[in-house]
């Protein structure tokens, strides 16, 4: 199945002749060896010519006032000058009509065509062209002053154009310097400095007896003076003038020209082409690959936006080949269609060795190499607010479980802990492992797990610590004979099905959690409705002796109502609790401790973070502002939602929840030291009957972590440095031991997180040509953002007066969104959305072009039954399972028949991705996704 | 300027010979005596031939398995066949190979060309077509067989497709009886009963020595029985068979063929073509027309999304005609471009007859034409929806206005006033209107006025209403002489920057009062920050002798905290105030009459009111479920997002304060009856001296109304029953007088509410043809719906208990949404949005095409500078004569430069609306906006 975002990764691979290869402006380094595209690039041989930039002058005028005017400019798409507003239409796909390239070529069959040649100056091209013309003296001569003529350029300067104020009309161009204004054209940047320039003269010359048509291609490029808008070397000239023609004959003729110039196959025949015959055997190549819109049905001149994936060049040529080899591809096409991708062959990490610990030497090997550039690939101003935004995610993140922790064992740990734990257990990981962009976190499992074991030693009389860092310790051990047997290859065998199974319900805890602690918000705020018992609360002073004795008491008067105690009270005031208190009195009643507004205030800042934060990351593809704050609101959204709601509830100042950062540094339990004693109050055997919870939270561990590292790892991100699932593994072990012993919580890869460090890390190509859509080229792979991150995180145990103002509703907020925005992103999500949508309604997927609905709907329905069965489970005790029931279900559950369809059905992007596709995904996709958590 | 909802109503005229003309399946009634639309068809001449539905039988499965399959079907759009999926494709654009086309050009040329086939049925059909063929017998026979073999249709039933249950391969349909299925065919239903069916039949044949092509015309259309998917008679058989070729080239030759045959002008030509020459000239005047995309920029198998407007086929011929007519076009349509609309003729309502009361006799006997039909055309079950969510909005404003009413003319009306005038006022207008689609209401200039006028009264001591009745009397008495002198045809010269400054303010009013009534809200029930003196009530009882002065008091302390009274009670207990004095108890202290949480829940209502309302209303053009349950979300948005408010509000039954709503019906003034004594206590010469506030109040009321007026009645509405400016104001007139003399608030035209009116009675054309966008119609100009609303507005005195359910914070809710709705669909503020917009991301509006962007931001920038001005006069007591201030500025700020972009530039689609525009709208508009408020 072909999402939209991933679209835009395959588009990268759409350009290679023209971004993707010498044009790819980004600054980050590419290591790699053997990136993709410069493979493709390669293998095309087209890439070896330098881009085109393609410009219409057009003479306008006739006959009085004679001007050239560039009208039209190319690189990959349209731009046509506006004359009446003055400024560049938007970057569109060009649309001709089919008159125009039939009387272009038959222009080009009477008139002149130069190849080679040798003119050294627009002079002497000029000579050229009319020279050979069958013209009288007087015409070349009035010709050759009209064509030295200075056109007007549209150069935008600034915002507001200089368009008019400076007309250079009829001021010859003969000197061959290009003007100020040339040089300083924003357009130049955009082009790449090899690039070269074809212009295409156009227009009505009432004086010439016939029409005059003539194609130039000059041996060695030269800069033409004031003749282009931009003062680069000049490769084409194609001129046509002529007497009236019905229509805008020379301009669309002009167009013609132009529009043909800018397509690289018949760039690369024109290049190559050695006489007449070429040049039209091009254009007719041209002619029988171009698509045809049937009148009426559309509007000529209608704007169509640039799609956002191009057909690649090289499936162009390929499709040309076997037709040309002629007969029966439609019956291969079609077998190929259905095949289906053949059997998947495991990536490199994923091969078994049969040696002991041959998987992890393996990935030791494979990432010492990188190591150094594991952190000069950091430096990157991008890194910068990837740490500010993944720091707050970890730091809500570790509070959160901190509280949950502290809840759960009774104060054994709690949140200085679980900062702790998480700076030290995360910056090793991101030091030492394979997949350095991997963030650890507590989770949700191992948090119900943790519970269990727990009330499992309260309700035995156990000693918690040192039992759990048996527990820990088994646990290690037998993560070490996984990583020494490398079981981690049995993560191949995971599918869409269990891994989106993963996501959505690891999305829907988030969701779930964030609400839910909202709800419980309410509870410690109750709203108080009419006859709620909140009213009444006074003040209690000592009489004046300070004597408390003595304040008389009558007694409560003979009545159920609890609240009805009467007061007997002779030194009391309405002071607000708190002021009485400093007063010396003491707040007395019911109403004392309700603290009113705080429960729907706390609802607004949660609704507003989240909304806020949602708001924010769209702005990056909405169409308002400069792209740079674009930018800046949607990579630090949350920052700024943070940020929002903190102002927020300052300005109102109400008691709302705020969050609470240890002040000390010590443990949460009184009385201990940092390192656990081995055995405390416990038996000796409890060390070996340990092993059996161990075995249990090994295999949640294992699943746990490898869901995550697939998911992280797919091809779709299109990662250089590779993964490292055994080496991750034996990580995580390592710190399960030392965290055991040290009493701080268990980590393992959260998926959630890790994405949205990931999301934050992506590469894009800088777009060169107008209207070219960027390209994903990949994520800044490094240790360095994630351990900053973590360092951070263990000096937040220092930075309470900071973040104690943050109030709690704002973090779940962020929550919340953090889980939806990981929801809307998987394939599953979409498929639900299709249940609710009437087929007329649904999107042109590639999913429902090859998978009957009822099929997909079957599918859908069984994954939500699953995911249902899931989350009951999840419910109740036996969630520290249920990663394992889930892995057995997917098998047992999923007939052969759906299995067929998620591997196959439901991913014909791989079918796509080959070269022999008869249909491709609409283009008009309004919004590109951010990354996607979904299977390629 | 061009808005994207004129796009739509102009797509209308583009059908004109398909859907418009005799496809108009909307079950409103059409009196107009000369609808634009048929006029069209007329003129054009093409409608006379029934439309076309088109559908390919494709042969698969050669050599082995050979079976037809209809694999693709056209009316005006292409739908394909899924295969794999099992379903019909969206509707989408056809897009061809240039390839096919020539090939299946020359396979005409070769093939057999039968014009006026006198064939039966299906067997003659086949005899004809393979006895004229130069084949072998043997050959002849199979491929008969072959010929009358039974194609498989998918006729999708119901949601789940009946697909592939019996496959009805290989059954010869000879015998001529259309199958059950076909008759069921839901595709029936949208094809109209005159339509005719074309098919084509390709594929590859290996057994055939060369490619057999072969078109047919039949003299005599009829039903071929199980050949094609619908059950009516065919006109077109076209057959493309032959041995293998490369590519699909039967299937795109087959493609070709049908989108040539779905193309209007080429199915003209084919009706009246006598020979294979006029074949052919029709074929190459199709590709004369086509449109070119060049290949690389554009993938060929990407599906176009039909358009929101074709372009017409009258400006087809037109601009081929003028094509062929030759010369100098281009300058000719330049000229025009740039001339722009000549000037307005203005519209026969608002010519001058130059005779007392000439315009009012006019408009009456206009509006006396179509009595009968005011309450026929009523009939309509979307009349129901509209009258529920105007009278809702009818009613929200008069409580709303009533209650400032109240306050502003210290209770000598209030809202039973309100709600009388309202519903007195409104019906008789809507009875006796010359626009009774206009809803009358308070508005805020006239209670400016009010407020001003009841201020001096007071401060002069002067009995108000007695007062205010002369008032009104020289009021009527002004607008009965403007209605005699026929001042109304002055509305013509409102320009857009009238029209527009006036609905943005009015918009902004209604913005700012519902944030604003929020705001006092927030005063009314304040929020209780820690401190604040909200907290301490207790509940003091009589002792049990019940003697008061019994209770024993100690003196207060002298302290100047005013809340620390001492308490020198014994009988005293922590009741809520309610109950407290339910048993016979006083509440004492500062935190009695505080209710805590309403500001913030009132906050919650407000804003899920607005959310939930907008977001119901663009349900319509969402995706998700059935057509019918949008269409109710939207039409119901209002009554859904004020039922669901009061849901939320009645579960929490938190006491936020509710509608209040009059239960007895007598005047709000104690002691006075319902007529006004025309003295009172005022001086005689008073009488006389009220003409001058008479004159202000005149002037605002004509502005007021008649700006409304001419909004309500542009052309863009295609009202059909013409507009009575003279006859509203003679209305308007005479209600002032009547309820100046009950006492009742005064009454002109509201712009947002009759908006609302007119949005909810829109007609679309049912959508016959697939993909084609349904167009507007039309309003049901009607006086029923309004004259239901405003009875239900005078019984709604009697609703008290129902209605005072309802919080007020959710009304305010749905104010602001009203405001925003109307604010947004106007051009100024497309224009604002533009500011806030870098060049690049711009919509391609007309506007910009046209007008350069330095212009138009200045022009923007003025608006706002005049909004600005109005803003701050409207907030001072100078409001009253604001609509005169806005009239003049208009005329005196404005300079001739702006003017005239005013009404050329920025109206491009008046030059847009003729016959030769070399540009036209971005068509990809994700979203159809309700009524525009923007003048034509």
């Amino acid at each position: 199945m072909k999402l939209q975002g991933q679209e835009e990764y395959e588009a990268s691979s759409a350009h290679e002749n023209v971004s993707a290869g010498e044009l790819e402006s980004d600054h980050g380094p590419s290591h790699s060896p053997g990136s993709s595209s410069e493979t493709d690039s390669r293998e095309l041989g087209v890439c070896t010519d330098p881009p085109l930039f393609i410009q219409l002058n057009e003479l306008l005028g006739w006959p009085e006032a004679l001007e050239w005017r560039e009208t039209g400019r190319w690189m990959l798409f349209e731009e046509k000058l506006e004359v009446d507003a003055g400024r560049w239409s938007a970057p569109h796909v060009p649309t001709l009509a089919l008159p125009s390239l039939q009387h272009l070529r038959s222009l080009l069959v009477k008139g002149l065509v130069l190849l080679d040649c040798p003119a050294r100056n627009l002079l002497e091209l000029v000579e050229q062209v009319i020279r050979v013309e069958s013209l009288s003296p007087e015409l070349r001569g009035q010709l050759q002053a009209l064509l030295l003529q200075r056109p007007q350029h549209h150069i935008q300067t600034r915002t507001w154009p200089c368009w008019g104020s400076t007309p250079p009309k009829k001021v010859p161009h003969n000197e061959n310097v290009p003007l100020k204004e040339q040089h300083q054209n924003p357009l130049r940047q955009k082009l790449p400095p090899e690039a070269e320039v074809a212009t295409v003269l156009a227009g009505e010359l009432g004086f010439l007896p016939q029409p005059l048509g003539a194609f130039v291609r000059l041996r060695d490029p030269v800069v033409l003076g004031t003749l282009t808008e931009v003062p680069l070397p000049s490769r084409f000239f194609c001129l046509l003038l002529g007497p009236a023609m019905p229509g805008r004959g020379y301009h669309e003729m002009g167009r013609a020209a132009a529009v043909l110039l800018s397509d690289p196959q018949f760039q690369w025949s024109v290049r190559r082409a050695s006489n007449l015959h070429d040049l039209l055997a091009a254009l007719d190549a041209f002619l029988e690959e171009v698509t045809v819109l049937p009148p009426g049905r559309w509007d000529p001149t209608a704007r169509i936006l640039p799609p956002k994936c191009l057909s690649s060049q090289h499936k162009r040529s390929l499709s040309r080949k076997r037709e040309v080899e002629g007969f029966s591809t439609r019956r291969m096409a079609g077998a190929e269609d259905r095949r289906g991708p053949g059997p998947q062959v495991p990536c490199p990490e994923l091969q078994r060795t049969g040696r002991l610990f041959g998987g992890l030497v393996q990935d030791v090997n494979r990432k010492a190499s990188w190591y150094t550039t594991d952190f000069l690939d950091a430096l990157h101003p991008q890194c910068f607010s990837a740490v500010l935004y993944i720091y707050l995610a970890t730091v809500t993140n570790a509070i959160t479980f901190g509280g949950l922790l502290g809840d759960a064992t009774d104060g054994a740990q709690g949140v200085l802990e679980s900062f702790l734990g998480t700076a030290v257990a995360g910056a090793a990981f991101c030091l030492l492992a394979g997949q350095p962009l991997t963030i650890l976190s507590s989770t949700g499992p191992v948090l119900v797990f943790e519970r269990l074991l727990f009330s499992f030693s309260r309700d035995h009389n156990l000693d918690y610590l040192p039992f759990r860092l048996w527990v820990g310790i088994w646990v290690a051990t037998f993560c070490l004979v996984l990583v020494a047997t490398e079981a981690s290859v049995l993560v191949r065998y995971f599918t869409r099905f269990t891994e989106e199974g993963f996501c959505a319900l690891i999305s829907f805890i988030f969701i779930y959690d964030a609400l839910g602690k909202m709800v419980n918000l309410t509870h410690a705020y109750p709203i108080q409705r009419p006859g709620f018992p909140g009213y009444g609360c006074f003040c209690q002073y000592p009489d004046p002796q300070g004597n408390e004795s003595q304040w008389a008491t009558t007694k409560q008067k003979n009545r159920d109502d609890i609240l009805s105690m009467d007061l007997g009270l002779v030194n009391a005031s309405l002071l607000p609790p708190s002021e009485c208190t400093q007063q010396g009195g003491q707040p007395r009643g019911p109403g004392c401790h309700t603290v009113p507004d705080i429960a729907f205030f706390s609802l607004l800042l949660f609704l507003t973070s989240f909304f806020f934060a949602t708001a924010f990351k769209h702005v990056k593809t909405s169409s308002f502002f400069p792209s740079v704050v674009r930018k800046v609101l949607s990579d630090f959204s949350s920052v700024l939602a943070i940020l929002l709601g903190c102002g927020l509830d300052a300005f109102l100042g109400l008691a709302t929840p705020k969050l609470t950062v240890p002040t000390e540094f010590k443990p949460t339990l009184p009385g201990r030291g940092w390192l656990v004693s081995p055995f405390g109050a416990n038996p000796w055997w409890l060390s070996v009957a340990a092993a059996l919870p161990a075995l249990l939270l090994t295999i949640l561990i294992f699943m746990d972590q490898q869901i995550t590292a697939v998911i992280l790892n797919r091809a779709e991100y299109k990662l250089q440095k590779g993964a490292g699932f055994h080496l991750d593994l034996f990580c995580v072990a390592v710190l399960i031991l030392l965290t055991s012993a040290l009493g701080l919580p268990w980590y393992v890869s959260a998926t959630v997180i890790s994405l949205a460090h990931m999301d934050s890390l992506r590469r894009e190509s800088r777009v060169c040509a107008p209207g070219e859509a960027p390209s994903f080229l990949g994520i800044r792979e490094q240790r360095l953002t994630g351990l900053v991150v973590f360092i951070l995180t263990g000096f937040s145990i220092f930075l309470a007066p900071v973040l104690k103002f943050i109030p709690m509703p704002v973090l779940y907020g962020i929550f919340l969104y953090m889980g939806v925005a990981a929801l809307s992103s998987i394939q599953f999500v979409k498929r639900v959305q299709l249940l609710l949508m009437p087929a007329k309604h649904q999107p042109d997927l590639m999913l429902l072009r090859h998978v009957p609905l009822n099929r997909v709907h079957l599918f859908t329905a069984i994954q939500l039954v699953c995911l249902g069965l899931l989350w009951i489970i999840k419910s109740t005790p036996a969630a520290i399972i249920f990663p394992l029931m889930e892995l057995l279900w997917l098998d047992e559950l999923m007939p052969e028949e759906e299995r067929s369809i998620s591997e196959k059905g439901l991913e014909p992007e791989q079918s796509f991705g080959g070269d022999e596709s008869q249909d491709s995904e609409l283009m008009y996709q309004p919004k590109v996704p951010e990354i996607n958590i979904s299977v390629n």
